[in-house]
């Protein structure tokens, strides 16, 4: 591991546009391996103060749970009893009758512990991690250093880590927090959605991460996917010229989406409850492209909400966008958000399993009461409701599903394309449905089968590649021919130069996380239909996503000088 | 659960072509729910009968296991120690101690750990059926009934089950099986693997086999995917013509494969060791369009076999076929067949996870090690040695592998296409490819999202849907534009009406399983090459599989009686 050069660019995946300049710190390395030689002191000595420094790392993580609260307070709970579990300290014990040091039989026995556990795989074999962060609590305790974790400067800094658990973030204080660097993670990873969450100008992935040394200046440039360590002079006024540009642009009057020759994209609000629906209309989000409606089912614990409960929620939602179009997806369940009430068979793949649309037409009472509710809070609003189905694959299970939503006085159904069938068999598609959106995230897994959500496989998931933009611009041809509308409601549409590109392929609508509308607007408004169309055929014609993603850059830089 | 009427016909998915008339013999219903009452014994008496019942099970599935060998004895064996594990003992004793039957309480003791287990997920999770198993032969025992499990009449029989697992299969008499029926599993579970293997007649996803009582005559009709309950005196006499004229057929002199007008097809055969090179190439098999070498690796214990060994194997394979093409496949471990040393990472999807050449980039000496012994084979013997990359997704993978196995000395290197990503690129694929052989059974997987192994989503799994056949077609076209080899491997292939419209999408090869040869032979001697473009034509513009297979069936039929 050796330190950056001044200047020196590392690349990896950003998330959102932000620039950011700041002073890194970082998440400590992990402490050494205590070394296996006998103790100098007596067994009850080295008894006494194991005994100890589990017990203060106990009640630690015990306090910090209570201060935490929510999901993160379950975790610190679970860690503070694994610390006093008493099998641990049974073996810890009979190591430290052997002469062993307490810090070698602390880092012994909660070893051997974890790898029992991760050899078990699923949930608890995903425990392991939170074993070891206590196994590094209690040494760190025993040996008189700090503990690993998140530092807490007293200035506004950039976070550089590995990659952040729910536990490390729990207690960080996101004021403080300028920006992240990760080494590993996804687009999809944790550090990822905090990121797009809360704002936070982020790049993942960044494999010499470790490299950036504490107290190192950097600029983040969320965009390009690139942080410059010990920029000169020169760098950090171009990125405080671009954070001001930024910051200009966020002020500046909402205007519909549209291209530079006028033609009108919507852009549209993706929101997973109606609680944000106020905060994406005054950023100007012309409706919803895409309503979640699993977290209405998941808070609602072990069986589904009532008809009324979710017709109070939905009459909610739709009160925010009088006479604005809202597309509610029906419930998506299965895969990584599994509802006990609708599946609980074991699935070996579950991405590709019981999921969505299928899922539902196996309990169809809970799809029935789901458009029952729809379709009374749809008479008592103004909004526009239009209603989907996810994960549906065949041209039959389309049909299905837009006539039993008819059966309710749905006036407009359709579907998500996320599974490479249904696009292409597009044409048939929107013969039998009355719009379609495509899920890039979803449709970009199942096209280059590589899951989202797994570490190894990341580099697979970009939606940038080719053969993902082929099925799009299928999927858009049937709507031109159809005159029926394509909407993108996956990540792609959030990234503002492949925003264009969708447009190109044929997309009439755009949704995203509300944060990116402002530079998603901003980028519309510098192309043209017709320079659409070309960046699009510069992408189709590219061997890969890293290919396509710079030939389209490199064009459109062309362009804007032109 | 109604007995079927006479003559009726049930559908599912047929595996092969064969028809055969025979009785049925069911496996045995579950035992009920033993009562929870009062035992009218004492406890001593209840818990001797425990303890016998638990030991004559255990001793009857070690026996098994002795007679069974192979991975069937370690299943059995582990069954055997299930039976008297201490930790189910305890439970089983603390429920007698409260007065509970024999019966009740080691159902109740197993049904509670199955559950934990089941909970656990993975590979734990699965073993949840093996407990099942064990406890209801203890319930057997006590109750002095037969245990559940596989019939042994003393006549041939059709076999009616809901799914056969490996165990059952393990004493199974096959001798005496003429057909198999299942109510559950699609084309790749393990009865349909079992019967493809062993030339089976069989019928599986049978919905409604459960009304087919014992001792009825059934006819199976495999081709068509029909089973008819209690035939008429019509119905044998049209079935038993059809199994003349396949016995004839598979008596006739071997040709190489051919449409009517002349085009030559080679037909290949799929194989999983060197054992069975000999059957096939008596069989006509005009090479080997899929050789499997997982099982070699996973033969070989926890690591990878020795160069030696490789080349060893692989030197017999080739001297089976003298100047005839033999397209080895790579390792494929991941999903499915994982390897330790190669990818022991728990992974949520591993269909969708670092699976085949995605795995051996990030072992690469394994790879090396693969490809030096194919080299070295190859210069020992005389057959056309062609050497292809499982799992490949993008063209930067295909440069990767074709450079790579350039590297050995490897002339002729491809790629299989099982991602769709890879056939929507197909013309930048051959570009940088000496072949391309489409694996339609993980095509079809990941085209539909559906995992070819789950049971749920089984009627997704079809290779006659437009989406697959689209991008069968542009592999086919960009093989034509390119003058590059288009190989079928998957299971498509064997289907002998399927075959024909592959070939129409412009296949040039056709690879299937030893058994299928015969039927495909025949099938593609009834059809020009524009008739096969003609059916093509036909099954691309249908909505879905079913209207696909159907629409093909018919316009097939026309053609013969033009």
């Amino acid at each position: 591991m050796t330190e950056t050069a001044p200047h020196s660019i590392l690349t990896g995946t950003g998330i959102g546009q932000g620039v950011v300049v700041g002073v890194v710190a970082r998440m400590s390395d992990p402490l050494p391996e205590p070394q296996d030689s006998p103790s100098s002191r007596s067994v009850d000595e080295e008894t006494e103060r194991a005994r100890a420094a589990l017990s203060v790392v106990a009640r630690d993580l015990e306090a910090r749970g209570k201060t935490a609260g929510g999901t993160a307070a379950d975790v610190l709970e679970a860690q503070a009893m694994m610390a006093e579990d008493p099998m641990l300290s049974e073996i810890i014990d009979e190591s430290l009758a052997r002469g062993t040091t307490a810090e070698r039989a602390v880092f012994e026995a909660f070893a051997n512990f974890r790898d029992q556990l991760a050899a078990m795989g699923g949930y608890l074999g995903e425990r392991a991690a939170d074993l070891d962060d206590v196994s590094q609590r209690v040494i760190a305790q025993l040996t008189g250093v700090a503990a690993p974790g998140v530092p807490n400067p007293d200035h506004p800094f950039v976070l550089v880590a590995r990659d952040l658990a729910p536990a490390d973030t729990a207690l960080l204080d996101l004021d403080k927090v300028l920006g992240l660097v990760t080494s590993d993670g996804g687009p999809t990873s944790h550090t990822a959605i905090l990121a797009r969450e809360k704002s936070i100008v982020a790049v993942v992935g960044v494999t010499d991460a470790s490299a950036l040394a504490d107290g190192t200046t950097v600029v983040i440039d969320a965009a390009a996917g690139t942080v410059t360590a010990a920029p000169s002079d020169d760098q950090i006024a171009v990125a405080e010229r671009r954070i001001a540009e930024r910051q200009a642009a966020a002020v500046a009057p909402v205007t519909p989406g549209a291209l530079k020759d006028g033609t009108v994209i919507p852009l549209l609000a993706n929101l997973g409850s109606s609680a944000g629906a106020q905060a994406a209309a005054d950023a100007g989000a012309e409706g919803v492209g895409l309503f979640r409606t699993e977290f209405l089912f998941l808070d609602a614990g072990g069986s589904a909400p009532t008809v009324d409960q979710q017709r109070e929620h939905y009459t909610r939602l739709l009160q925010a966008f009088p006479g604005k179009k809202v597309v509610v997806r029906v419930l998506d369940a299965g895969a990584d958000k599994p509802l006990p009430f609708l599946n609980d068979a074991h699935e070996e793949n579950p991405a590709l399993g019981l999921r969505g649309l299928r899922a539902l037409r196996a309990s169809e009472d809970i799809l029935r009461e789901q458009l029952t509710a729809l379709a009374e809070a749809d008479k008592a609003t103004d909004a526009d409701l239009w209603v989907m189905a996810p994960m549906v694959s065949t041209v039959e299970e389309t049909k299905y599903f837009v006539e039993i939503a008819r059966e309710y006085g749905i006036k407009t159904a359709g579907v998500m394309v996320e599974v490479p069938s249904l696009a292409l068999l597009a044409p048939q598609v929107l013969a039998a449905s009355d719009f379609a959106s495509i899920g890039t995230n979803d449709l970009t897994q199942y096209t280059l089968a590589a899951d989202r959500m797994l570490g190894s496989v990341a580099a697979l998931q970009d939606p940038w590649h080719p053969a993902v933009l082929r099925l799009v611009g299928e999927v858009g041809a049937a709507g031109a021919a159809t005159g029926k509308p394509v909407g993108i409601c996956g990540e792609a549409a959030a990234d503002p130069l492949l925003a264009v590109v969708l447009v190109g392929l044929g997309a009439t609508t755009l949704s995203m996380s509300t944060p990116a509308l402002v530079d998603v607007r901003a980028s519309l408004l510098k192309y043209t239909l017709d320079e659409a169309k070309q960046l699009a055929e510069i992408a189709l014609a590219a061997d890969g996503a890293a290919e396509s993603r710079a030939a389209v850059a490199a064009a459109a830089l062309t362009l804007k000088e032109a």
